[in-house]
C-alpha cells in the first residue's frame, strides 16, 4: 500500500490521455501531508494503475442521455486507493479532496462535452497477510 | 457506487458475447427493487465494468478436466457488485439471485459445452472516504 | 473464493512470462494444506487472473532510478488473494508466506535488473451475498 486502482469505459481512451492522470494523481499523492506536516506516502510505495474495461454497460440504454441531446454512450470512472489503516479522518480526507480536485481538473474540459460519472473512494486495507519485495523504497531512503 | 465489475477468462469472449452480459446485468439492477417496492440503485449510478484477464490458471494443469471428456481449459468468471452499505439481508439476496439469474441464463449453453465456474459477490462498501462528480444523476430525476 | 488477482505495470510482459508466474501461482495454491493438513483451497476454485494495467505511474518521475543507475521505468504487481473468511492466522501466514515465496522466485532474475516493487496480501470475504454456480468442482471431488 498505497495503490490507486482506476476502472474506467474505454472510450475515454479516444477523449484524454490516462497516462498523464496517472502521473498527476501519482503526484497529488506523492505531495500529500498529514496533520504533523509528514509525508502520508512514501515515494517508492505510490503506484496508480489503470485499467480500461473492454465492456461495459453504465444507466440506461441510453435514452436519457439521447433525450438530454447527448449521444447516449455514458463515461463512467472508478478511482479506489487503497491505503493501510490507522490513519486519521482528517487525513483520509484531505487525500481525498487532494485526488478530487486532480481528478476533476483533468475532466473538467470532458465534463462539459459529455454525460460522465466520477466517483472516488478511499478504502483501508486491514489485510490478513501483508508482505513487500522490492527494491523502490531505498532509492528514496538515501541520505 | 453501486457497480459491478467482472473478472473473466479471456477465451470466454470467442465463446459469448460479454457486451449483451453487461447490459443485462445493468438492466437486472435498474429493476430491482427493495421490500418498499423503491429502486434499489439510481440509474445513473448504475455501471457494469468487465475485463478479461490478460493470463490466468485455473484448477489444475487440465489433466481433470480432459479426463472427464474436455479439452482441459477452464473458464472463470468473477462478478463481484459492490454497494452502499446499510441495505438488508433480503435486499442482498434478492439482488444477488436476480444477478445470478441473470447470469446463469446467459451461460447456460455455455454451461452444457465446457468446463466453466462462475461465482458471485455482493460486498458492501464501507469506503474511508466518498466522493461523486457526475452529471448522469441528473438525466434520471426530471420531472 | 479463493481467487488471486494480479495487478502489474505491463512493461513486465516483455521482460518475464506471466502465464507461467499464473501457473506457478495456482499450485502453490493447489498445494497449500492447512494445520491439519488438510487442503486449503479446493481444485476447482482455484483461480489466478493477471491484468496489465493499460496506464500507470509509480513512485516519482523517474529521476531516483535515474540516479540510481536504472532507467527511470519502475515496476510494479500487486498480488491480491481473497478467500473465504474464518481460517487462522496460521494458514494465512503459510500460505502468504508460500505464494511470496513462488512470486520472489519467479522474479528473482528481474529483481536483480530493474527497479521493482512486489505486493502481496491476503483479504478475508465476508461477502453480503455468496452464489456459485460451476461444474469445475465435481472434476476433482471424483470417488
Amino acid at each position: 500500500m498505497p495503490h490507486l486502482v482506476i476502472l474506467y469505459t474505454p472510450q475515454l481512451d479516444k477523449e484524454t490521455n490516462i497516462d498523464v492522470l496517472c502521473r498527476s494523481l501519482a503526484n497529488t499523492m506523492l505531495a500529500a501531508r498529514d496533520e504533523k506536516d509528514e509525508a502520508v506516502f512514501p515515494p517508492g510505495g505510490t503506484r496508480v494503475l489503470a485499467f480500461p474495461a473492454t465492456h461495459y454497460a453504465v444507466a440506461d440504454d441510453g435514452s436519457a442521455g439521447r433525450a438530454a441531446g447527448g449521444n447516449g454512450d455514458y463515461a463512467f470512472v472508478y478511482l479506489q486507493l487503497r491505503m493501510a489503516n490507522g490513519r486519521s479522518s482528517a487525513t483520509h480526507a484531505s487525500v481525498g479532496d487532494a485526488l478530487l480536485k486532480t481528478t476533476r481538473t483533468h475532466f473538467a474540459d470532458i465534463f462539459e462535452k459529455r454525460h460522465i460519472g466520477i466517483t472516488l473512494q478511499i478504502d483501508e486495507g486491514a489485510p490478513a497477510y501483508d508482505a513487500k519485495h522490492s527494491n523502490l523504497h531505498p532509492l528514496f531512503t538515501k541520505a
